[in-house]
């Protein structure tokens, strides 16, 4: 059976993502279930979306990525599956899959988009709060079964797409922001290498902060010392050894961070 | 294999919740495991009992739901097993059990009950404060191999049931409270949708709150309003559409709501 | 397939984790996977020595224990495969593996370590802040599969070790500190059942607070009182009933705790 992975804005607390498992195993039992993250900020899009975008590339051919961070629900936004190169995605239409569809081009790899309308994959009975359980995990249950994507209801082409903030070009460099700020308190930017290319030494300013060059891995400064790294994903990331830049600068989402070439 | 459902209060941190599935593995190897919760907030055994009551339907005949919210662990306090129609509860008799017991009434199904009493089935040394791990997982593994219930102990009819708050009739309505916030923030009452049966327009009120009529979906409304929709375990939630009536309130459990017909 | 067991300092929030689990099904497809924990507080090799101490010697053997807190990552730390017992090891060579090895030597089991230097066994491209996903959890899989330590490197014998700190013998009885605070807020010590033995009553004290004597079981005593008692784990531990101490005290890690023997 195709593994799940479950990505929502629900937390641990209310069991709300243990009874999307629930649901789930009621329809294919034992399937392979892994918790992607439960602790997207409420009702955050693009956080869910960047956390998709970029775990997804790490999970095997046949993984079901069930999303659900939906303020949408009840209204008339689509419900949504698709296949995503070899990977599937189910959950509302709203964006969510813009960085996974974006990843899965650059490797030159088709999608296709479902518009889920077939009741007969759901449970009986949907709520207008909670079509995660009602429709989005029995749905994923089914594909995790082999059902094919187009039982499952409609083709569409045109699935919400979510715009990333881009980094402008200023004089001496680029001006880009922070994008995602992680458990560490690692301060992930818009920018990366590609935006460095070619160059030589760079500065890297995030308020009054300057650094100087980028280091390829923590442990080349000391404990404290602030460091510009690009990270596990990819991006330019600013941070501090074995502390959190976030708490120590009171860096927020948005900040603007800017690189500069010295030579 | 019948998979193991688990609810605590042992946050994430410590392990403790780890403990337990290496505990049943070792027992029953690969048995398929859910967490439900482990957030539970410490000793609440009436919030643990609500989470489970309003799971518990949701997740597939045979499911054994592995309960461990246990203040009164060491003492005189029995060690449960029960069949609850087609699924199971392992646990402490504290009352845990109480709304997956009356959701099971209300569908017309019978329950039975063990106190546990044969350590055969325990892990070898019993300590006084972790029965979570070496009382409660093994027998919960053993019956996910198929044990029958009756061999864990003696059969009892008594279990310890809590009593949830009742609403009041009030001259021109009734007079509820609030039994649970979630993760967004939401205040679920223990007014439901049978309190405004056949009834028209209606009035919620907590606090100087007043809102007026129900909504069916949050995005009825514009984020920061507030609504009152009966939410998808069937309570009367009062929510702030994209964000937490919770903190914008300053709501806390226990806090009255009243709703009050107009016409 | 052996089950693998994950202990990180990632958080839930960031994915992080998950991309893990990704990594590892796309060799070993369906492997049994526990989250023991991600929360250990970030870089905090001690606590999570501690946790993966506790907890191994409750899971079967065959487990393998994916470990990553890896300050280190990307400088010339080792990375470390090794057979502990009956069970496995995978992680960054800088004592995490500490208190799971001591258990294993109380248990009169012996160890062999291997130092990773194998790429077949790792994901094609690594990065230098990023092991866990890059080296780890690839060697994790492979191990579930069944392959043979030694293929995946040198033979090392000299793991890096933590210190805990040791409890000092006093006039009257023992000096000893907080080593962990578990979720509840209780204050587990360096002292043991073993600085105990043989003698009659004690006093433990904590700042200014005395407790006399032990209980068994919290249950011993009302809700909100002080208890001296031997935890799951077998370390003395101070508690509050149905309460956290940790709050109740503004107790830290390092505070000094200490045991008099009255008699």
């Amino acid at each position: 059976m195709r593994p799940i992975a479950l990505l929502t804005d629900f937390g641990w607390k209310d069991g709300y993502a243990g009874i999307l498992k629930g649901v789930i195993w009621g329809i294919a039992p034992g399937v392979p279930l892994a918790d992607l993250s439960h602790d997207i900020a409420p009702q955050d899009i693009l956080m869910g979306a960047m956390v998709l975008g970029r775990a997804a590339p790490y999970f095997p051919a046949g993984t079901i990525f069930l999303a659900v961070i939906d303020p949408g629900v009840g209204t008339n936004r689509r419900a949504l599956a698709a296949r995503v190169g070899e990977q599937y995605f189910v959950g509302p239409d709203n964006g969510l899959i813009t960085f996974m569809l974006d990843e899965t081009a650059r490797r030159g790899l088709s999608a296709e988009f479902i518009h889920l309308t077939q009741p007969q994959y759901w449970l009986p009975r949907v709520s207008n709060v909670f079509h995660g359980r009602d429709i989005f995990a029995p749905v994923a249950a089914h594909l995790a079964l082999g059902l094919p994507l187009a039982n499952l209801g409609k083709p569409v082409s045109d699935p919400q797409r979510l715009d990333l903030p881009q980094p402008e070009r200023s004089e001496s460099g680029w001006r880009g922001q922070i994008i995602h700020i992680d458990t560490f308190g690692n301060l992930a930017t818009n920018l990366s290498a590609s935006h460095l290319q070619g160059r030589g030494l760079v500065e890297v300013r995030l308020g009054s902060l300057v650094v100087r060059g980028l280091v390829s891995a923590f442990g080349e400064r000391a404990p404290g010392q602030f460091v510009a790294l690009i990270d596990s994903s990819g991006s330019l990331s600013l941070c501090q050894v074995n502390a959190s830049a976030e708490r120590t600068l009171g860096a927020k989402l948005g900040d603007r961070v800017e690189i500069r070439f010295i030579t």
